[in-house]
């Protein structure tokens, strides 16, 4: 059985590597000749919106997924003519417009940050960010004075969104799972670590007190999209309450943690869930901590050393900025985490 | 960084799955277009004993080690003088003739069952086994009168070995692993249940009071043989007693629990043992049970609803009598282990 992935990259190599011992087979589309997931499966070398590649990727498939949001929401459409693509589109156009996806919060009921097409209608502090194409901090500026932004709304052009400033104590993010069957899980919710926009750290499971929140969440979206597969919600925590920040219709950096630290991971719940076969358990195996490898990759020999670091490259070349692999400790003390943490930020200078 | 890879069977599948989140890329050399690796790295098919392809297997790679052990040993020879090759080659030739590795037992003072090269050497009943080339209860029989000796002998043809037909309480198997640093770790015992010949189910740990035991049987192998990667040693327990069976130079069935069950997976550790990076923990999480999926695979979607079932398939063919994946539950009830061995010997018939 083949399963069709739009983007090559560390998602989809993680994709692959879940689903491999499932007897799948993956075929992949990335316009990149050395994605990460050339390792693992057919790479097919093109364009998002090259017919022809898109109608190779489908001709054997059983079903096409993606595992980067910014595909062509056209490509998935186009796609959807010749097998099913699943998550489904509507759930990457509303992921990929920010504006669009708050809209779907707020018909929702899901709170958020205030948020509009203008400074006006948040007010000073705020975060603007384009509407379109942003990820990993790219295309998103604090603004803390009318200067700041007229300069950013210069500089980022296009249409943006403008958010109130959140003052926060978390950032969380809840990893939510439906198959085709309609059966859903949740995993625990994870506290998240982010600098400049990218996720640096996370922990799990980041305490029951607000999982149910979450879920109630999470729940919402997944019943309107008629979703299936997993899909990551980012949410402030403030004062007790959770306020929706970003989802992303497929398998999450915060969720890398699940596959040593959890029963099922959410790699293999993906595809379990785009098959239409019964989900895993979602259940932690005891807490976990998740360390980005970020601009530059430690030694593997001093990685490896750390007592149960779990390690994990993507096979990308170093830039400054990319996220070039990840470390998970389970049920670690500090101790090793900070050992990660320490070598992973000396790596990144 | 590139890893050779002498047979491209399940073994290699599984070192490619555990090998590619550290970053390393494998090519493998099986006669085989279809073998199971092929999914998961460059498979160069070819014959053992083609220079050509030995060449092209060594050209790239950092070390070559084998997953299957009736490779012959000429090739592991002369692909030698072109690339670290470990297991060390005098390992896989003390295993491939069963003779050989009994004396080897018995040089070093590991307990066997007495053997010998006629039936006079053991007395009735008695196991009769081809010397070389057999695996999975292939090319072996048990002898209960001469009569049946003289069939045995007659089909089996070539030389033989002859071993005392033991009593015993259990069969165990203890994986031991040396890196080229001289690092050493143990893995909990396993009980195995064979029929046939076949390794049918394990369960792990299978008890410490005999762990320090079969940690020093194993060691000796180890340190005579000057071993880099993951050993297998096959024992019957009787008596309180471990008397050894047979020796495996590679990643062993009877290891496959630790990829959910222990800390660090056998095939982790066989790559890091053979790269002369720091071993992982071989601690178990919990206690874990494997069930072989022989002859036939049950429908996924069976499978997969036994909570906490890992299913593992290796892509191949159905044949009778052909291990076809296996299935691993950890810290799971009895229940669901009922539930996989009774879809699996379903799905054999």
């Amino acid at each position: 059985m083949i399963v069709g992935v739009l983007g090559g990259g560390q998602l989809g190599r993680m994709l692959a590597l879940a689903g491999t011992p499932l007897g799948l087979r993956f075929h992949f589309l990335d316009p990149a000749p050395d994605a990460p997931a050339r390792d693992v499966g057919t790479l097919h070398v093109g364009s998002y919106d090259d017919q022809e590649r898109l109608e190779r990727l489908a001709q054997n498939a059983v079903v096409v997924t993606y595992e980067f949001e910014n595909v062509p929401v056209e490509a998935a459409r186009r796609l959807e003519a010749l097998v099913p693509v699943l998550p489904p589109p509507a759930a990457l156009e509303a992921a990929q417009d920010r504006l669009t996806e708050k809209r779907l919060f707020a018909r929702l009921g899901i709170p958020t940050p205030r948020f509009g097409e203008t400074l006006a209608d948040v007010g000073l502090p705020a975060v603007v960010k384009t509407r379109r194409l942003g990820y990993d901090g790219k295309g998103q500026r604090v603004l803390r004075s009318e200067a700041e932004a007229a300069t950013a709304a210069r500089e980022l052009g296009g249409p943006l969104l403008y958010e109130e400033l959140i003052e926060f104590e978390r950032e969380l993010a809840i990893l939510a799972v439906r198959s085709t069957a309609g059966e859903t899980a949740y995993y625990p919710l994870v506290e998240t670590e982010q600098r400049d926009g990218i996720l640096r750290s996370a922990r799990a499971p980041a305490g029951a007190e607000l999982q149910g929140q979450a879920e109630e969440l999470a729940g919402r979206l997944l019943a309107e999209l008629g979703y299936a597969g997993v899909l990551a919600l980012e949410l402030f925590e403030t004062g007790g309450r959770l306020l929706a920040s970003e989802l992303a219709p497929r398998v999450h950096n915060s969720g890398h943690w699940t596959i040593e630290g959890a029963v099922t991971s959410q790699f293999e719940n993906h595809l379990r869930a785009v098959l239409g076969l019964p989900l895993g358990s979602t259940a932690a195996l005891g807490p976990a901590a998740l360390v980005n490898l970020i601009g530059g990759v430690p030694p593997l020999e001093e990685l490896l050393a750390v007592p149960g670091a779990h390690v994990h490259l993507y096979g990308k070349p170093p830039r400054p900025g990319r996220k070039l692999g990840h470390v998970t400790l389970v049920g670690a003390g500090a101790d090793g985490v900070a050992r990660v943490v320490a070598l992973a930020e000396h790596a990144a200078r």
